[in-house]
């Protein structure tokens, strides 16, 4: 079944402002949001694999793919739908040996070298980024820009999530600049309400595909 | 095959003293160490694989088992002989079913309480500490101490591993009080001369088995 990646969340609990991230998963999820990857960076094993179940029990309601992120030990305890790795993950052949077929492998990139690299792996999407200048990600080395972006698209035979400082104001030219899907931390997380916010991306986004 | 739990090294590399880690556990296992446990909490996922790599092709070729401290990830990657979780580690269900009954899993023990849970579940080891004060480890409650730790083995049908501000000096007591093995970290990590400490620590438990 091919993977909807439109409206892709990440999840950062810092960014959730002290709100209940489940709520906010939850919301968003209700909103529109067409796959989620739970990113904890600092959460101790046994409370990341609890973590997963309670969002993996909102996404399988909606019938919403679950991603983990990097900690592949973490997806298999909870049985998500995936994994999302970044370049200093696990790399993409171990990983694909240990979830197998049946599931997602989402990896991240940084430069266009990476990008090239990528062409050999049978990586079920890449995450590009950052697009545009954030603050939620900080080891980066410069942001790729609409035309970096259209760039990586005329290069790359995969399917392409764009990510990094986007939100409903610029969310149609990213997928006008030839991405698959939006991914957004931030622009969820933080937002006044999550919900109108999934609400502004989804309307952006259909509007251009 | 029963392991060999007698002299059970932990790694530590800010404990190593700038020293390279594969120095130290290759002069520990070529002295007689006889289980290793890789600890890293900072490492990035990709690292953390290619340090187990490194670190595997030497334990192997001493016949030594490995183990992998928390990331059962990272120990299916490198097919390491097993994990070493903690009570904030993925719980040990969990981490059976993943890694099957051809792996080794030896679980952290801080309280009585945790000591009597164990015993429904079929665990390879029980790491009981810390017997002794330790600089290594601050988060836990107070220290068993000899008698604590005798308690332990009453109550306990497990082999127990006795970690903790364990050295030369000491480690014949705590085999005397019923420790299957005895793990150190800085004695032998921080130790001037590895080599002599793991020899010291071999005569000193070999003595009371």
């Amino acid at each position: 079944m091919p993977i909807d990646l439109s409206v892709y969340l990440v999840t950062d609990r810092p960014l959730c402002l002290g709100r209940d991230i489940l709520d906010i998963v939850r919301e968003a999820v209700q909103a529109g949001v067409t796959i989620v990857q739970i990113r904890e960076k600092e959460t101790p094993t046994r409370d990341f694999v609890a973590l997963g179940h309670a969002i993996k029990a909102i996404t399988k309601t909606h019938g919403v793919p679950l991603l983990i992120n990097d900690r592949i030990d973490v997806a298999m305890a909870i049985d998500a739908d995936g994994v999302h790795i970044g370049q200093s993950d696990m790399n993409y052949a171990d990983a694909r040996r240990l979830l197998g077929y049946d599931k997602i492998i989402g990896l991240s990139i940084d430069t266009e070298r990476q990008l090239h690299e990528a062409q050999s792996m049978d990586v079920n999407y890449l995450g590009v980024g950052p697009v545009f200048p954030t603050q939620t990600k900080k080891d980066t080395s410069g942001d790729w820009g609409l035309e970096g972006f259209k760039n990586a698209r005329s290069i790359s035979s995969h399917k392409l999530v764009a990510i990094g400082g986007i939100d409903t104001h610029n969310a149609a030219d990213v997928i006008r600049s030839g991405a698959d899907g939006v991914a957004v931390v931030s622009a969820i997380c933080s937002a006044p309400s999550p919900a109108l916010a999934v609400t502004a991306l989804v309307r952006a986004i259909r509007n251009q595909q």
